[in-house]
């Protein structure tokens, strides 16, 4: 096995338990080595630090698997991590059918990721590493779960950066591409092949089961961004009176609506617009709600598009806060990472300064269970929820 | 009524909707006032930014209590105020019978804390000018609560500041000073007359129900600081095989032993010891535990105690985590406002290099629905709670 030496000066990351080693940080790798072989990592006093899998065309040259020098890289390996991936989500969720089933470096299966869709299992292979140990995936997978079908959702861009190509279709078994889920107690018709990622995003369950109490008492609720209209439809069984759920994609309004019949809810207003434009418009036709919730997708995708995304993240909450209720509640979010949590909360503040709003924090959190964050990893903290008390300031 | 007329330069606090105003920011006061009046405050363009009560003897020379210039400060908008204060823990909380029902400045109401336990509200007045309105007060909480008796907790040094007496007494009716109440389906004995503040911590009743995962296959817990044993009981009634509680009060164990019978657990070991102590001769004598909790009183009291605070944090972490067997769980705390959340945080990874602990984040947040905060606030912020699965790192 190749050992990849360590520089002298670099951030102990490994040590802290964050999985990345960057080619920045190597000194010097001794023997040879393939593309995606298991390696040793040490450092520059000959300390072991690691073994995981290489990868010298991408700028995280090792990606950590192991950090016990005993133990073997082999398929068993790959089945017991898996194995306590699943383990993990059945002690926090009990008795959850769907959910994500393993979540890459946080799973300790960098590369990796499975969202479970009751017995088909959605996959994304994002890294040449894992490529190359598709089979004992596959094991894994069929050994821990036992599904009836594996989907590859493998169409994705940063394959490339890893020399792999993007592909979509089944791995094992066969089953329709759309299959019906349940979540809270509400259920969905998810789209495996062409929906966003994998088809659903369940980071948000335990944050969408939050707003009950803001509607339990026959509320009307504006949800922006509804996307396949996971918010709408919790509003709904909690007991809201009407929602408006507005989205700029007729797709995804389209879903949302089968949502809301599958589900038997009949007080939902769809609208088909740009949700800046939307909010905007209603601010001046002086609108109100008693909730208002804005879950837009991550406006900040680089470092480099702060700026602009925080423009964008004021405008909708700016807007959002003034067509709440005196005394209504505010619900808002951000899934960019590059947007951190101090920042998030200022924006938040500036706009509620503008509003000329005073806001209690009800609630504040960040994703659910099935995407627990490794501690040294602030990757994990991308996605931002709160709910505020809205009160005029005058 | 006196005008409080406020310096150019100044932090738009008010405008943020924190109720604040500092003697510094004062530029001066137009009329003659006594201690406790009502007074206006208006910025130096003479625009009116809301209206509280004065103290000039206090750092915090007004405390507002609206923003809105029309809102007369009466009895009926302090029965309305508290009428809202426990609308919104109803609205939070349903079915809720003990709970902190008014939380000062983020109830709108700056100064009172009223605590329900079932039918008997315990309250603190902690300043001149709601110590004035107190006739208001009663009949807001009497009209709203309809309570068997009030009892005041006024046996805090921070009136003597505001040139009040200590005191505690029952205010009105008469009830028993232990109280039976419950939390999470947890009964606990309250002792309202000399418990620690009003006789319990109400701040943590969702953080106490988010362990249950962590014990529910029959772990074994180890709950340092158990006080009078909210996270040991917690822990019993989630499933937890066997919990060691410790701290150093022999009261506060004596109660913990008392609250666990009441409840039937029998599966307790309690220990009176320095959990400092407790957790050192534990780690030499190489003890594990499935899941550690740590739950500390404040040890920062003061910004000036934030360096010794933050090696006691650090030193009970780090024993902390070496404690728990690999793969299992580690409960941390601290309520310490002036250990802000990322200090928090940072300490529990410096804590977790030094045990050769990778740490997995399961769950963070801060108190409770009945502990809402000011978003302008950061008082607030003053609790983190943080669950997090520990791995060895090798």
């Amino acid at each position: 096995m190749a050992k990849v030496i360590l520089q002298r000066n670099r951030k102990k990351r490994l040590e802290q338990g964050h999985p990345w080693v960057f080619q920045s940080e190597v000194n010097r790798i001794e023997g040879d080595f393939e593309l995606g072989d298991f390696v040793d990592v040490y450092n520059h006093q000959n300390f072991f630090l690691g073994k995981g899998y290489i990868n010298p065309n991408s700028q995280m040259i090792v990606r950590i698997l192991t950090q016990n020098p005993d133990e073997e890289l082999n398929e068993a390996f790959f089945i017991e991590r898996i194995r306590k991936s699943w383990e993990y989500r059945q002690r926090l969720l009990p008795n959850v059918r769907s959910c994500r089933a393993v979540y890459g470096e946080s799973d300790f299966l960098p590369g990796l990721i499975v969202d479970k869709y009751e017995d088909v299992l959605v996959v994304q292979i994002l890294s040449l590493g894992m490529e190359r140990r598709k089979e004992w995936i596959l094991k894994g997978l069929l050994t821990v779960f036992e599904p009836k079908a594996v989907y590859l959702r493998n169409d994705v861009y940063v394959r490339e950066l890893e020399g792999l190509q993007q592909e979509k279709g089944f791995w094992y078994g066969e089953a329709p591409t759309e299959i019906q889920i349940e979540e809270n107690g509400v259920s969905y018709i998810v789209d495996i092949e062409n929906g966003q990622k994998t088809g659903f995003f369940f980071d948000q369950r335990q944050n969408r089961a939050a707003i009950a109490p803001l509607v339990s008492q026959h509320e009307t609720v504006l949800d922006c961004f509804t996307h396949t209209g996971s918010f709408m439809l919790n509003a709904c069984l909690y007991g809201a009176k009407h929602v408006t759920a507005v989205d700029i994609s007729e797709h995804a309004i389209d879903t949302a609506k089968r949502n809301a019949s599958l589900n038997g809810f009949d007080n939902v207003e769809f609208v088909v617009a740009n949700a800046f434009d939307y909010l905007r418009d209603a601010v001046r036709e002086e609108k109100q709600w008693d909730v208002v919730i804005v879950d837009p997708p991550a406006f900040a995708k680089s470092a480099h598009a702060v700026r602009k995304a925080m423009g964008g993240y004021k405008d909708i909450n700016l807007n959002g806060l003034k067509l709440v209720k005196d005394g209504g509640f505010f619900v808002t979010a951000s899934c960019s990472y590059h947007i951190h949590a101090d920042m998030f909360q200022k924006m938040v503040e500036d706009a509620a300064f503008d509003a000329k709003k005073i806001l209690r924090q009800v609630h504040w959190s960040g994703a659910g269970y099935d995407h627990p964050k490794l501690l040294a990893a602030n990757e994990g903290d991308y996605l931002k929820f709160a709910i505020y008390e809205v009160h005029s300031r005058m």
